[in-house]
């Protein structure tokens, strides 16, 4: 396993591993790793010869008085987990090399990072598309890999891809939780032991809902109000939004029939955390 | 020399010739081909095994009102040039195939498209650099060619190429000029005759412009006043703008020194032509 931090070291790398006939797999993450991004390098691993994880805490992505300077940063230990996972590179960029001085270019998806978390982190999605795009240009990857739990995100990226005609497999894997159901999150590490506790009637309440949907409820107002109802009963919890869209144009639907996605975020204290579940039926 | 409409197919082309080791090189046009754009493809050619030149009237970088419509199409006597000139595909898509229905991603250079033509096209730069993006994923040219006479178009995309990390060379290409100086365009077939021969004013002041500064003459402010009285003795001409800036973030210049690109626009009648020189000093 090496650590690699400049473009041009890494671009001969995957020049090498590829003239030898290898798929490239990518895993871009923000460090910090924990169960869920490690699900996504196991996958990584298992369908491709060489697997890139990147570490990158992109200020693009950040808004003003957002936690970039907290952010967690645990490259050494990040690096033990990759190497005991099998991960052949880590790609951890300064921000220099990312966004040398002049840089200008921004890559932009409409409509659909206008809603959710869009909505109160303006800035947010042009981010990480822009820096996706960046790592995707420069890992040349066959195969990437993203998780479930950011669930916007993901629906970004794959519209991105599509509409860029980026020449690469998007995979997206379901979100790892901890016992009691919450989604695994860098952001975690933040909560107080109440709000960790308290946190938990995320995942509880989007389960429920679930259940209420197997029952029959297909009407997309009573499902989100039975959401909201059920965390607001927690105290330590301050609802952001808890919305229930379509997997396409993430617009919000009256029945839910088809794919429907269900998505809320909420903070407790300080911290911002988001979850969600997708529904057929 | 073939003409393919489908991204699969061309996909598919591009993979067999680099599997035999051959660079690709790539000239996109909107068609309506001139000896500007044969200067492209004959550097291509010389560049590279496989040449392919794409002819796409980009609905997205025309403004409302803008010649979107009357843009000349003559995709037929264009493949006898690209023919001729041992072009090896053109990729000739439809608008559905580009932008298929739900489209919502863009590619936006920030700072150097406000200015220029920028100013007078306010989401001209968008649309270029939202095609280039899509097309350089869908051939992945080893190198790509440019026409000097869109010169912000130029510094624009070289800008993207290097703000995204996008492994394509791209050459800029001297401009290709009638008998009497006026720049090679698709756009010169609007001019009526009396407008075709008030346009040679273009080349004309801008040529002198560059002996005022070859005798010694360094205040933009002068140069391009210069300028503009030239082309104001031409009646028919309506000038847009004439602007003295530097070639990395295009911003106006007090004084000439080092590359310094002396770029104009200016309307005869309906129709709106463009022109520049670089000098270096």
């Amino acid at each position: 396993m090496e650590i690699i931090r400049e473009i041009s070291i890494l671009r001969a790398r995957i020049k090498e591993a590829r003239s030898q006939g290898k798929l490239v797999g990518f895993v871009p993450t923000m460090g910090c790793l924990h169960k869920g991004h490690l699900a996504l390098l196991d996958k990584a691993r298992a369908e491709n010869g060489l697997t890139i994880l990147s570490i990158f805490v992109n200020p693009l992505q950040f808004g003003i008085g957002e936690d970039y300077e907290e952010y967690p940063r645990h490259l050494e230990s990040d690096a033990v987990q990759v190497k005991k996972a099998g991960g052949h590179i880590i790609f951890a960029p300064t921000v220099k090399e990312m966004y040398p001085q002049g840089h200008a270019t921004y890559v932009d998806v409409e409509r659909l990072t206008a809603v959710l978390c869009g909505a109160s982190r303006p800035h947010h999605f042009r981010g990480v598309t822009t820096v996706v795009a960046k790592l995707f240009n420069i890992v040349n990857p066959d195969q990437a890999y993203f998780g479930q739990k950011d669930a916007q995100q993901a629906l970004v990226i794959q519209r991105m891809v599509r509409d860029l005609n980026m020449n690469v497999l998007v995979h997206i894997i379901p979100t790892v939780r901890e016992a009691d159901g919450l989604a695994m999150s860098s952001r975690n590490s933040y909560l107080s032991p109440a709000e960790r506790s308290a946190a938990s009637i995320l995942y509880k309440s989007l389960s429920q809902a679930s259940e209420e949907i197997q029952g029959g409820q297909r009407d997309a107002a009573v499902i989100q109000a039975f959401i909201v109802e059920k965390i607001s009963l927690e105290l330590l919890a301050n609802i952001d939004y808890v919305a229930v869209v379509d997997t396409e144009e993430i617009r919000p639907v009256k029945e839910i029939s088809g794919r429907t996605l269900i998505a809320l975020a909420v903070r407790f204290g300080k911290t911002r955390l988001i979850d969600n579940i997708i529904v057929e039926v």
